[in-house]
């Protein structure tokens, strides 16, 4: 795996995942990106991952893409980068591990958007985010795509229209995170939280998380037709079969994890 | 009916149906939401009842299936479980009186799902909520129908994802709940809330009710095409007509609550 | 421009489009939304506009519609008043300068539904919300359109259900308004944020408005294939190309604002 991604095997199937560009500000330049859909894709197949904290080095968590390659590139350079960043976003939420964002210092324009499309992301208290883009004459039309789905619409469109810095306690508040922390506890408090979503049958998951953004999208009435079909094929499966006889004769499951 | 499920009318129009089966924590066992169904689908008949509270007996609002059940049992079965499921949450938002969950203690799984997708749901300060299905193996797929409908994404993913427990608090700060009350205001707050929306005209309010859930799931333009025509039709009708004259003259509109 | 409605091009590129009816509370009659159509439509089309500040004159924001319009009449006269009420509601999000809501006293019925369709909306502390037709025996079928798209719909449905009133404090909480402030700031906040948002590029604003409403009808594989595009075309142009240079050389861009 490339150096500008850091890819560590923690324990309890628990992987961290880094943006190791602090010189940049964690940057998502182009190779960045296509390093980080690299990984994220071998992460994909991994059996022995079950929980992923996606991190990056540095004070500052991700400032976006690089805009130095974004000056003076034709159209069809725009596109290359705007699509990468698109297939990154939707493989985050494809596959099948829950990926937990690490976010410390500054979260702006799509490194706001990647805090919006992690399953589960944990903020430092002295966290801000924003989507800025609109000061510098690129509106963050892609990353709203992600913030529109996470926060209500009067809020996504204050920080689109702004670019105004939003605290952890509000982005708490609207629903960009799902935790917030004292900053010295900010890496333990994501492992413990990715090592709980680990400790569940990672079968279990993997279909619970496919089901979460596909009935999403769905009508109420076709998202129960789907839903009735995934939770049956779910509850006749090994694992449940385990955690249900485990909890009902007061035991630890043992899973088989198989997905 | 069914002693599974007790009927009561009440005044002012209210009627609560309780799920009575607290030695089983009052678990959705197929024969409560068959009787369940059955009630409801009398209770949309009635005239005289122009809201329900949903209530269950004991500590317990509702600890979801029965695990009992789930155990061992084959494909059909299971399937058959989670359709009625599914059709019993569709027929709370079908059936023309708004339905106002009374949650005491905890709620789980599709037990938190009945909350979720009842119109209206006062807590109990002390009441908690959780969809731990993950931690049998059982991932909460269609209790997720309603919850992500109900709250952000992030906050719902995070219950699903840990099967942490919610206090009531943040239950109302992310849309779960729409009331929390002191523990020993919760029948008396519950009954005052469903009074005062029992003593509008039914038929508008069934008119509103069915108007809600359809224009939620039309694109803006479709929606509000298809609202124009429900509010001129509700304008011309005649507890419109008499509300509006009742309003303007100052005194106390007598409703016909023909639906 | 009609006397119903006074526009006013303040500096900055700020227009404030204020409703003068404060003898009916507001009402928006008929002819109010007829004369305000005119007066946004006119806006559109004027390039020396980058933010408009839409506000009413008097002690309250506006009581919705004229019910001494709705009283008596036939269903085409009834059809005529709420498809206005709709052309003008999507005629807000669709001229391409954000609108933002300044709100005092009440904002009831469609008045409310104008505050949850602004872009933006500053609240004074002592603002409240309702949207009170269930209590006339009209149901705000299509305030709730704007209203369940702003808000969660537990909030949105105890709204519409009891018709009771939402603090300013409540209404910051769950998505109607965006800002809330002290009364005696009210003018002066609006005009600061609608500076802050007119000092952009307004061909930036324009792109990203149109894309915030368009995106967030479609999936999220159709709304990323669609923003990559905008997002590619407003790389390339002029506006976004002078800030990321001035970005990136630390000085003050300077629009072109061609939209």
């Amino acid at each position: 795996m490339s150096e500008s991604i850091v890819f560590a095997q923690l324990d309890g199937g628990v992987a961290s995942v880094t943006i190791n560009q602090p010189s940049t500000r964690n940057a998502l330049s182009l190779e960045v990106m296509e390093d980080l859909i690299d990984t994220l894709t071998e992460v994909a197949e991994r059996t022995d991952v079950r929980a992923v904290i996606l991190a990056t080095a540095g004070h500052v968590f991700s400032s976006g893409h690089d805009l130095t390659e974004i000056r003076g590139a034709d159209h069809e350079t725009q596109q290359t980068t705007f699509d990468a960043c698109a297939r990154l976003m939707q493989l985050i939420q494809t596959i099948p591990q829950p990926v937990i964002a690490q976010v410390q210092g500054v979260a702006t324009a799509a490194g706001c958007q990647l805090v919006a499309t992690c399953d589960l992301a944990v903020a430092a208290e002295s966290a801000r985010f924003a989507t800025p883009g609109v000061k510098i004459g690129l509106f963050c039309s892609t990353p709203m795509v992600a913030l529109s789905r996470a926060v209500p619409a009067k809020q996504a469109m204050r920080m689109l229209l702004t670019g105004d810095f939003v605290s952890a306690e509000d982005a708490l508040k609207y629903g960009l995170v799902s935790d917030v922390v004292a900053d010295a506890d900010l890496e333990s408090a994501t492992l413990e939280l990715a090592r709980k979503v680990a400790s569940a049958s990672s079968a279990t998951v993997a279909v619970g998380k496919a089901a979460f953004y596909e009935q999403r999208e769905l009508p109420v009435a076709d998202a129960y037709a789907r839903m009735s079909q995934v939770m049956a094929d779910n509850a006749v499966a090994a694992d449940a079969q385990e955690g249900i006889d485990a909890f009902l004769t007061k035991r630890q499951p043992q899973w088989q994890h198989r997905r």
